[in-house]
């Protein structure tokens, strides 16, 4: 890694351990892609049958390998997922296509699975060719030795800025059978430097079906992944697939056609669990991050527009740097609540710091105790509120300060 | 002040000598409103049958002054201009609205001009109260000393954490007769901390009829002051006035009604010169900022697309730190343009850094020299150029780098 960053002050203290899930194997190799001395690249084995849903980044230029994966998504099958550290093989243009080719065509060979079922993802520099012919001969030993318990192997496999591996597992019931949700991400900021993108794989053993799998992910997501921000700037990678192996039909679990189906009460629950769980892993692994933020915004005209005030507050840099200086400075918030465009008024708002007012009706709270609200700054979790007092849209977002640190690893990161 | 910031390294080396301009007399005074030993409230007297045209702010939430100015506005004439540093008199709710209307009849007495003829602006903490009775006694001084050779005193009057005073000034001919515009700003950042604001005032002596000072300060505006980004943040205040005397009339220059009128051609060129040095002046003190940066994108669908890109370029906090590590990473540039949601093609694009091409065609350029671009981006101004090979959209913004000075400068402000 460009930078041996030390270890985020907000990592979790214990990484969690996965428990094997029925259907899906891994296994991590070094491919010598550009790191030295350490895992590029993680084969996943998914058992026949698997169904696969995604989302990928709005990024009008995206890489290679999203422009694959759209593609291959369409037929709703996996049997191998493919992701490498250390190039993004993004704009790379039709040598990229090329090489996102020439890896399935590798992983196809090693698996015996059909390219049309192969998912691949890359991670790291923008705009240096990807050579495939890498993968030759690695993803075949990798095969042949997945098993079902190298998560955590194949979880730092793809980490780029990253100073942790991020995990995360939930269990559900569907139809009185325990199914299981596990998954990995990486990423440490919305885009890590030109060491673009999140990723994040989340598998389960639980029977469902294509289409409405992909109607879960693409709601579970607005409220995670789609609900953090590091610096605003947004991959050309960002890549989030869900793998539904359907190995607890074998114990009894019913096969789930539709996304509106009630068995599906406490599954949901889980995948929003396992998803938010992750989505906060990588805003605690922000560069340079110090303090983890949650802004909730209510009162707004509509839950959309309760979002866009949400995202204003925790992408303003001022309020970023404030929080990072552990400044209660309410005055940034009010900027950012005007800049967002949505309708607010200066004589109804209301903002919280870690459930302390300090203004409200347009004017700073009297009863506001600087004291008080000083101690609130200098935790590790930062809790903002803010009503617009017009209507009934809520949203939270979560996002990181803006430290020396962030600006530090961003601007010497290829010199 | 806060901060006893060192000059901005991207300050001019000389601070321009403004000539009187027929019609407008200046002073400047300390009223104590925040800073000791400075003065910090600037008075602007304006002869008889002056018109008005002003810009403000898009927030929400604008402050007291912008809506009092907004308001005035309709009557299209102004008799006085006053201006205070240390409290923006932003988010103050009624007590706002009523130390504008205070401000305004003090200003009247002292002056003897109609409320209805007097603009105000504020600049510096959001959220305090603005003891407007301050001014009671100090506005009548300073009308008395008001003098047609103060614009540096009252240029000086107005700053908050701006490291040096905005001048700028033009002659233009309208009907063969000579004219000028010279004008003053403050702001170091979009919104510099929770000091908020950007402010500027120019004055010309033209006789322009309100209508259309107002149509030709809209168009101007566009391509000057809404073309410049420090980061990203609107202020509650930004305010931008145009005062035209219409002295030059004694000397035979032509009444202009129309902002159409054919003769105001040079006219619009000395306006656009002026907005546009003073609004570079805003970015070059930019805080902490070590590079100012122009970011054009051609080849765009429309120039609304363009102006889009470009804005989208050079508001990344990624692309705005690897300026200020003086690292080309046009694999930022290609997110950037990415994630501003306008059409593009990875497949068409091509950037440049100061005229060298380092990526076309969706790909690194091979002919591109390192070395050569190396020493390109240790320059104070860096040119970058993006074509989209699209369309025929073209914009230019300003903007400055991000560096570890912006983060201390945002993060210490009130602590």
């Amino acid at each position: 890694m460009a930078h041996d960053a030390p270890l985020s002050p907000l990592a979790p203290t214990t990484i969690p351990e996965i428990a094997p899930l029925e259907g899906v194997r891994f296994a991590a190799g070094a491919a010598g892609i550009r790191y030295a001395g350490r895992t590029d690249v993680m084969l996943a084995l998914l058992d026949e049958g698997t169904t696969v849903a995604g989302v990928f980044t709005k990024s009008k230029c995206p890489s290679a390998p999203v422009d694959w994966c759209r593609a291959k998504l369409k037929g709703g099958k996996a049997r191998a997922l493919v992701v490498n550290s250390g190039n993004a093989n993004a704009f790379t243009g039709k040598t990229g296509a090329e090489a996102v080719k020439l890896s399935a065509k590798i992983a196809a060979a090693a698996t015996g699975a059909s390219e049309r079922q192969i998912f691949v993802a890359s991670t790291g520099v923008i705009g240096e060719p990807l050579d495939a012919s890498k993968f030759d001969g690695v993803l075949e030993k990798l095969a042949a030795e997945a098993r079902p318990d190298a998560w955590a192997q194949a979880a730092r496999a793809i980490m780029t800025t990253d100073t942790f591996p991020k995990l995360a597992t939930r269990k559900a019931s569907i139809g009185g059978v325990e199914v299981t949700v596990s998954g990995m991400a990486k990423g440490a900021g919305m885009i890590a430097p030109d060491m673009a993108t999140m990723l994040s794989f989340v598998f389960t053993d639980a029977p469902i079906a294509a289409e409405a799998l992909q109607a879960l992910l693409s709601k579970s997501v607005q409220s995670s992944f789609n609900a953090i921000t590091v610096d605003s700037d947004t991959s050309t990678s960002d890549t989030l697939l869900l793998f539904a192996t359907g190995a607890a039909k074998r114990r009894g679990a019913p096969k789930i056609e539709k996304a509106t189906d009630k068995r599906l009460a406490d599954f949901k629950k889980a995948l929003d669990a396992v998803l938010l769980d992750l989505a906060h892993q990588v805003v605690k692994d922000g560069e340079g991050a110090r303090k983890f933020v949650e802004v909730t915004v209510t009162g707004a005209e509509s839950a959309k527009a309760a979002k866009r005030i949400a995202l204003s507050i925790a992408n303003s840099p001022l309020v970023k740097t404030a929080i990072a200086g552990e400044d209660a400075n309410w005055g940034r918030i009010v900027m950012a609540v005007g800049k967002a465009g949505e309708k607010a008024d200066r004589d109804r708002l209301a903002i919280w710091f870690g459930g302390v007012r300090v203004a409200h009706k347009g004017l700073r709270d009297p009863a506001y105790d600087e004291a008080e609200v000083s101690q609130i700054m200098k935790r590790q979790e930062i809790v903002i509120n803010v009503d617009i007092g017009l209507g009934e849209g809520a949203a939270t977002v979560w996002t990181c300060d803006l430290t020396k640190e962030y600006v530090a690893i961003n601007g010497d990161y290829r010199s």
